[in-house]
């Protein structure tokens, strides 16, 4: 039991130098960025797993040692209780890297032969096979289209989060994309959500899952942002 | 009969004014763009619909007047026959339109009663009720994963391609799009299209879609950036 409160899912916070570690399952809550009691959630919900000893596919998640594109798929491992073997590698490392990644970007998903690159449509698989989509199609939607949303002001938050610009040159942007993207979603997001427990219906999606990663995340830069959101937010833990 | 021809799937070209049209089923083959003998297949495909009776959902496709990212949701809707009503707008009437389209951005897709946003998760949507998605996960990963990637590259594309920038600031750009971003992808999905028809299994897909869709508006716009890749483009219509 003490496993699982030692081992971050995320490692570059620990700063530990391995470049790779497998996770029995089970062993990863998700522990930082959780919103609207996912923690809570993740330890009470059943998830249905195969039996031990039936076929599942070995899975390797390759991407920096950082949360990036690559935590929302972590965030649905550790949720789902799915062993992965979480593949990081540091900044230096990369050209070298590259060379192995046919299309030269991360994350890539290992899937026994296969490679299946881009992180949404690697969320979009391994969430299928946690139970995570919606069976009605409408909704399986509307949390795509979520994920897309948080994936673009994700994109957007990291042009001046992590710039290589001095700081007089991204306080535009910066403030623009508050007060543009950031809070106009929000505050629907917000609405939305209302007394509701989860996005699109009475049961998480991996939907649920990208708010929490996201707004875990944004709270952690940029926490004063988010105090008018409190549905969207709250009950946030960091741990 | 003499319908189809005259119906172009996007009307920016043949200087329609009406705002909103009705799209009959099967009235609009796709016949600009083709990839991949991809207008042969869509009349000899037969396609399963509900029978003439039965429940359909009222589908309106909303976007500016032009292809962008509402035009393959309008290749699927063409290739599926599936009937739908294209409400397109001029750029002058955007700020008025903006204030009904809750979250502010189109393409959104009115079904029934229900608003989808982003052009990806309607793109998936309606694939799926035109048997346009593989029944295997990893396959249906692969499109999606496909598709988001060629999004990126029209994203990067229409940087230089619709710019309120000079010629000459544009150049350098323009120039490492071609060698950086859309040559390694061309080289790769060659590559894996070979001899193969399809390319995620023997059966057409939405993301055959996005080739036809995406190489087609490049051909018409840098043909002979195109020109090294002939299982990308060929056998490559216009008409």
């Amino acid at each position: 039991a003490s496993q699982s409160e030692n081992v971050s899912c995320s490692g570059e916070e620990n700063g530990t130098a391995q470049n790779s570690r497998i996770y029995p399952a089970r062993s990863c809550p998700v522990q930082r960025g959780v919103s609207r009691s996912l923690l809570c959630l993740h330890i009470t919900t059943s998830v249905s797993l195969p039996a031990v000893g039936s076929i599942m596919p070995e899975y390797k998640l390759i991407y920096f040692n950082a949360r990036g594109r690559a935590e929302l798929a972590r965030w649905i491992f550790a949720y789902s209780g799915i062993p992965y073997t979480d593949e990081r590698f540091e900044n230096d490392e990369w050209p070298e890297k590259k060379k192995s990644i046919e299309g030269g970007k991360v994350p890539v998903l290992r899937v026994d032969g296969h490679t299946l690159p881009q992180s949404l449509a690697i969320g979009r698989f391994l969430s299928k096979k946690a139970g995570l989509v919606p069976e009605d199609d409408l909704q399986a939607a509307a949390c795509d289209a979520l994920v897309d949303t948080i994936y673009e002001l994700m994109t957007e938050m990291y042009k001046f989060t992590f710039p290589e610009k001095s700081e007089e040159e991204i306080k535009k942007p910066k403030a623009e994309y508050f007060t543009t993207h950031l809070e106009p979603f929000m505050t629907r997001l917000n609405k939305r959500l209302g007394e509701k427990k989860w996005f699109v219906s009475d049961k998480i999606t991996w939907g649920d899952l990208a708010i929490g990663m996201f707004f875990g995340e944004m709270k952690g830069l940029y926490s004063e942002k988010l105090e008018k959101f409190p549905s969207t937010t709250c009950p946030y833990q960091q741990s």
